[in-house]
Formats: C-alpha cells, sequence, structure tokens
C-alpha cells in the first residue's frame, strides 16, 4: 500500500509519500509562499539513499491546487518520479491539528467529517481551514481515493475531566468549547508506543512522559497507552517555554500588558506566541544558536536555556505525580532527539525521581532510538526520533483495512 | 515586648496585639465596611481564653483613621480593654502584600521605605495602597512607635531567576517588572520553619513542600530554609485553583474570551479573579460547601474537588523535581488545616515520590501541628497551623531587638 501524507498549513504544504510494504519514504517536499509572488518547490525522490533526486522550482504558485499539482506531476514525472500513475497511491493522509471533542480517533473523510472539521475552526484559525483546503485539493486531484483525516489533538482526547478542564466559569467549557485539547497528538502516540517497543513490552503496560522539543514544544503523561495530561493547553501557546512561544505565565499578565503598552488583547496574545519565548529571553530561537551564544559567553543565551530546561523538569515531576510511577521518559523532536546539552540539563539532579541519566550515553545526536538511562536507574530514559508522517500514514492503513 | 500587627485592606483592617513575652494574643479583631453607611468592629479581648470578652460595634467607620482610633479605645478602655496606655505597644508590625524587587526582608518603615512602597503600587493596586494607609494612619495614632513592614513577598526573594523569569521579552522585565513575586511568604516562611522545628531539624538542613491552602491557595518549593520556587506569580491569580481565581491557564484564553464575550483584558482579568476557580466549575467557592454538596450527590461539586486536588498534585511533583528530594510536605490555612477529605485525595498514590498519608491520622480537623504520614513514609506529611500574625510580630522582635 501506497500512502500519501499531506501537511497543509496557510501558505504551505509538506507531502511525503510512503511505500507501507517497508514503511520506506518514496518521495518527500514542501511547497512555500504559496500565494506570494515567488514561490518554492522543494522535492526529493527517495530522499537519503543512494538513489536521492533533488528538485527545486522557484516560480508563483498561486494556491495550493496548482501546488499540489505541480508535486502531482513530479511524483509521476520522468526526472524524479517515483510512480507512474497517481492511481498507485491508495489513500491520502491529512495533518489536521484541531480535531475538538468531535473526534477521538482517526476518521475516512466524507462530507460531514469535514463539516466538522470545519466546526472546529474557530478554535485553530490559522490551521484548521489550511487542513482542510489541502484536503478539498486532494479530493479534486485524486477522486476516488480515500482521503483520512488524522488529528494532533486526537491522542489527547482520553485525558480526563479533571485534567483537560480549566477552572472557568463552566459555561465557557460548553459554549465557547474553552478546555485543554493539546497537540503534537500524533508524535506523542508514536513515540509512546515506540518506547514499549525498544523496551520489549506492551504500552498498556507502562507508563511514560513523552517530551516533545521542537520549534513547538509539548509534554505528555501517558498512563498505559493513554493520554492523562499535556501540557499544550486550548492552544499550542500554553505549557513550556518554546522558541518564540512563553508556555505558561500568569494570566493577569495579558490584562497588564494590555493596560501598560496600550495593546489589545489578541496583540499581547500574538507578542506571547511570536515575539516570546527563547527569543524573547536572548533574541535568538533556535536552540543551535543559543548553544553557540553560551559557547561565547553570552548570559542571557545561558539563562533562555537554564529557564528552558527548568520548565521541563517541573512538567516531569508534574506527570510523575500524575501517574504515580513511571517507567520511561522520552525525548523526540528537533531538540529532543539532538540536542544532548539540553536533554541533560533536564535530567540533571533527578534521581529523587528514579531517573538517572547516562551522561555518556546520553552525549551526541540520535538518529534513531537510543537509551540514555543508566543501568541502575529505575526510570528508563530514551531518545526517539519522531516521525509523525508515518504515523498518519499507519493510521491510515489501520482504517482502510 | 507587645507588638501590634496590623493587616489593611481597602475597606478594612484587621489586628492582633500580642505578648511576646509569651506569644499570646491579647487582643485581636476586624474593622470592616469602612466608608460604607454602616460599619462593622469586631473586637476579642484574650480571645479563645476563659476571660474572652467580645465586643462588636456597627456604625458608620469613616476611614481607615477612624477606624483605628476605635480599635485603640477598645484596646485601652475599661470594658475589653488588655492595656492601659498605648505606649505600652512597642511595635507596630504591618502586612504589606508587594515589595517588589526592593525589599527582600523586613524593615522599620521610614520615609524611603514608604516611597518604595508606594513605588510597588502599580504591581499590587488594590493592596499596597491600603497598606501604605494602615502604616500612616499608625504613625499618626502612635507617635514614637517603631512601624515594621513585613511583606508577602519577601520570603520568595531567593528564587533564581529561571524560577521567577517569565518567557516574554526581556524588555518586559526591565521596563514594566514583569516576573514572579509570589505571595503567602509570611505563612510560607512560618510553617517551613516550624516543620523544621517539628521534625527536630534545622530548616536549613531540610527541602520542604508548603502548601498553602486557605480562600487563596499558593505552594512553596524550600530548599534549605530558602524559597526556590512557588506557584501564585506576578499577581496571586496564578498557581493552583482556588475559591474564586482560576490558577494557571492557556494564557491564549484572555484574548479569547474577550473576542467571543466582547470583554476587554481587563474584564476578562476580573472574570479570572472572580468568578473562577472552584465558584467558576460548581458555583460554590467555600470548601465547606462544597463538601455537602458532594454528599448530596452534586457532580459538579465533586468535578471541582477532583479539579482542585489534581492541581496541587502536579504542583507536588513539579516541586519534587525542582528540589531533587524532599523531606516534608505542609499543608496550612484553612482547607489545609481543616480539610481531611481534601489533603487525602491530593496525597493519594503519590507513594512513586515517597510520600504515605496515614490515612487514619489524617482525619479530622488539626488545631495543632500534627503529623500525618505512616512510619514508613520516606516523606514527611504534616498539618501545620498558620500564623502570619505570629510571623510579623516576631520579624518586628527581631528587627528591634
Ligand atoms: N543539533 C541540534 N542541536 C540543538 N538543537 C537542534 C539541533 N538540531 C535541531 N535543533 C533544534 O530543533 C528545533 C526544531 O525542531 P523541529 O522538531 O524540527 O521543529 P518543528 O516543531 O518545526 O517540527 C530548533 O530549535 C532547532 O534549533
Ligand atoms: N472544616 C473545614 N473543612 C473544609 N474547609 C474548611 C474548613 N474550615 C475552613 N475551610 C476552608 O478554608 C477556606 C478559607 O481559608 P482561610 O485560610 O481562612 O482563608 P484566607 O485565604 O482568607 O485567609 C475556605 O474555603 C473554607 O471553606
Amino acid at each position: 500500500m501506497k500512502v500519501l501524507v499531506i501537511n497543509a498549513g496557510s501558505s504551505s504544504l509538506k507531502y511525503q509519500l510512503l511505500d507501507m510494504e517497508n514503511e520506506a519514504v518514496m518521495a518527500n517536499g514542501i511547497v512555500e509562499r504559496i500565494g506570494e509572488t515567488v514561490g518554492k518547490l522543494t522535492h526529493k525522490a527517495f530522499p537519503d539513499t543512494d538513489n536521492e533526486k533533488k528538485v527545486v522550482k522557484e516560480e508563483e504558485i498561486k494556491d495550493h491546487k496548482i501546488g499540489m499539482h505541480m508535486v502531482l506531476d513530479l511524483i509521476t514525472g520522468s526526472e524524479a518520479g517515483v510512480i507512474s500513475d497517481p492511481k498507485e497511491i491508495d489513500a491520502i493522509g491529512h495533518r489536521v491539528v484541531q480535531g475538538g471533542e468531535s473526534f477521538t480517533s482517526a476518521c475516512v473523510v466524507d462530507g460531514p467529517v469535514k463539516v466538522a472539521i470545519a466546526d472546529n475552526n474557530p478554535l485553530a484559525p490559522l490551521h484548521n481551514p489550511a487542513n482542510l483546503m489541502g484536503i478539498e485539493v486532494a479530493e479534486e486531484l485524486f477522486p476516488g481515493t480515500p482521503n483520512v483525516a488524522v488529528f494532533d489533538t486526537e491522542f489527547h482526547s482520553s485525558m480526563p475531566k479533571e485534567a483537560f478542564l480549566y477552572a472557568l466559569p463552566y459555561d465557557y467549557y460548553k459554549e465557547l468549547r474553552i478546555r485543554r485539547y493539546g497537540f503534537h497528538g500524533t508524535s506523542h502516540k508514536y513515540v509512546s508506543r515506540k518506547v514499549a517497543e525498544c523496551m520489549g513490552k506492551k504500552a498498556e503496560d507502562i507508563n511514560v512522559i513523552t517530551v516533545h522539543l521542537g520549534n513547538g514544544c509539548s509534554m505528555a503523561a501517558v498512563e498505559k497507552g493513554k493520554c492523562q495530561d499535556t501540557s499544550m493547553g486550548m492552544t499550542p501557546l500554553a505549557g513550556v517555554m518554546m522558541g518564540t512561544r512563553s508556555g505558561d505565565i500568569d494570566p493577569a499578565i495579558v490584562a497588564y500588558i494590555a493596560e501598560n503598552k496600550g495593546m489589545s488583547a489578541s496583540e499581547v496574545d500574538s507578542l506571547l506566541n511570536k515575539q516570546s519565548g527563547l527569543k524573547g529571553v536572548c533574541g535568538l530561537n533556535d536552540m543551535r544558536d543559543i548553544h553557540s551564544a553560551v559557547e561565547n559567553g553570552d548570559e542571557m543565551a545561558k539563562l533562555a536555556l537554564d529557564m528552558f530546561a527548568y520548565r521541563v523538569k517541573k512538567y516531569i515531576g508534574a506527570y510523575t505525580a500524575v501517574l504515580g510511577n513511571i517507567d520511561a521518559i522520552v525525548f523526540t523532536a528537533g531538540i529532543g532527539e539532538n540536542d544532548d546539552i539540553t536533554r541533560a540539563l533536564i535530567c540533571e539532579n533527578l534521581s529523587g525521581l528514579g531517573i538517572d541519566m547516562d551522561f555518556d550515553k546520553n552525549n551526541g545526536r540520535k538518529g534513531e532510538p537510543t537509551a540514555v538511562h543508566t543501568d541502575a536507574s529505575k526510570v528508563q530514559v530514551w531518545v526517539i526520533p519522531t516521525n509523525e508522517e508515518l504515523q498518519i500514514a499507519q493510521e491510515a492503513v489501520e482504517l482502510l483495512k
């Protein structure tokens, strides 16, 4: 079975074509700056193999449909093609950010599903409309091929009420649908299952804390395979500190900034999403740049790094309390997989929780699942590369079989 | 030495006169509804003793000065007096809410101190001006008697930068002084020292998590006697769930509510402070009422209770991670001292963190320091009545000696 995975953003479209016989990536790429004067398509056939072929096109890409058409031409073309007929694609898996309370699992897209996705637009105004557009473009270009929607929020739909409800007037949950939804669910699901496999256990038999640290960062408390709590909230702003997002702050700060800076609440919101986090503290939002700056004696960069690790550490403690006891911690995503310094800072001095990192094993970037705890550690610590595309493709296969 | 402790609010004034020889309360009371048509003064001489005498007056009390004058007349009067001359009062201790970064310890009030307190008004607009008024009234009525200011934030001034800074643009800390200050410091200090005493240890030798659960609720991670982190933030809105305050929420919710309800940021702020928390979820904000409702089968009251305990549990985990290991947890204030059900819910299933409550010992209200852990528990669990007035009086004595 061949599955095309699509992640459509407001002005971009990422894709990956997977051969599910062997879970190999046949092609992947990204269409960027859709709607601008000069768009860009970067395509790779057989990426990271000896047969890799890369094609880059820079030209106006008016809309997502035209972008997707270009991708289809490349995939089936002679230059860097990997299949000869679009019909070879058995299913298309779509990442959809906000499933709200309508979706507790992935599902095959039909009319009512599209209505339900659109119904969640107010909760994810930047993402859901774009995701839906991706689905509609796929329906047009691949008539007859089933589309599957996989939600970022789905894995978190098992949270109990005391974890997902905010202590706000209850009407605000009923009417405005304000609650914790959580995001990065596909990644948390993937690595929480993968770590069980690596440990030779069933996901249903272990408690895991998953730590997804990329540009966006989130954590999840996973109890016997089910998400019990997660750090992002109604939106992806909440939780730990991120590249440009504040994470948790005293909610009174919003009004205080609004008043003192003459800003509207939504301008403050934008400040918290785009000018805060690592960038707010030290001016840099890429962890690699932060490490270089620290090496050059930049104290603000060091402070940003310490703040970042400190907040993750607190959530590890909180989720240990929630789960009662934990079997493993998993680090994943850009920082989680590649940044041994940050991982070490987070795990320092946690042996009171039974967490003993082997700092030698931790050294270096990890391209594959790697255990980084000492033999004596009660809790196992793993680094596991995430693979949201594979997870989406697997869910599509599962659903259609 | 006799110390008068004053806690002046915007329309109220609480007081307590302590004989520091034996730390006995000679008199206490409250002046309420100052400035309204009918004010109220409730005064007790020798409270909770066989000699207790209670006086209640209901009449117009125009301002704090008149209120304080009434108190002074009662204290020195024939009806319910406890001293014969105001000069017997050796010092007056004032609770001041916000010390900002200007104060890292209690201090004797002089001109510059008053300026510095006023300088923190923007950070505590409801509290600091009232506290300052209390000081000025005392200066007038007790000429020559030293006034000591004790700050709610002081105990937290030892927090390191990674704990007190928010991941916001750094300018917002420098210019607008946005940071975590923490509150209830006098209570956290008092019970964290008291528990050391009860355990036969020095405060400098143990790590403690203090859990202050009253109408306002906050927690602190206390490392060898010094506060390392606390749950309230720039304002007392943040942290765990409270009677009418939300505690932590996704900060994006402020703009979302503002937009959907047509409210200003400061109206949302007021909603989060006054209509949220236990009250928001189930309509009741007094824990006693919530327990009655739960007994009568009220599911929303049960949900509010579960949410409340769940959030405290998460902070216990977070602070255990921050401190590396802990020696004790202390419960205090109205709920912490009296509510065995809530304490039990919080401590359920925490043996993974070395915390084993003895649910029999935990039963009932605790009027004095009581250990409620099992003999096998690695972490001791205590209930310790807080005494902020005594702590303030002790600091005054300490400063003036
Ligand atoms: N070798 C590395 N060392 C430290 N950080 C790294 C390294 N490689 C990538 N990162 C960080 O990973 C983050 C991006 O993570 P990624 O998972 O790709 O993000 P996204 O959330 O956009 O999927 C960036 O902060 C980047 O600095
Ligand atoms: N016996 C009790 N059982 C449960 N809760 C109690 C009991 N007594 C007092 N409380 C609760 O304590 C809270 C008030 O705590 P207190 O420390 O007096 O508040 P404040 O923060 O105003 O000083 C209220 O929620 C009240 O319901």
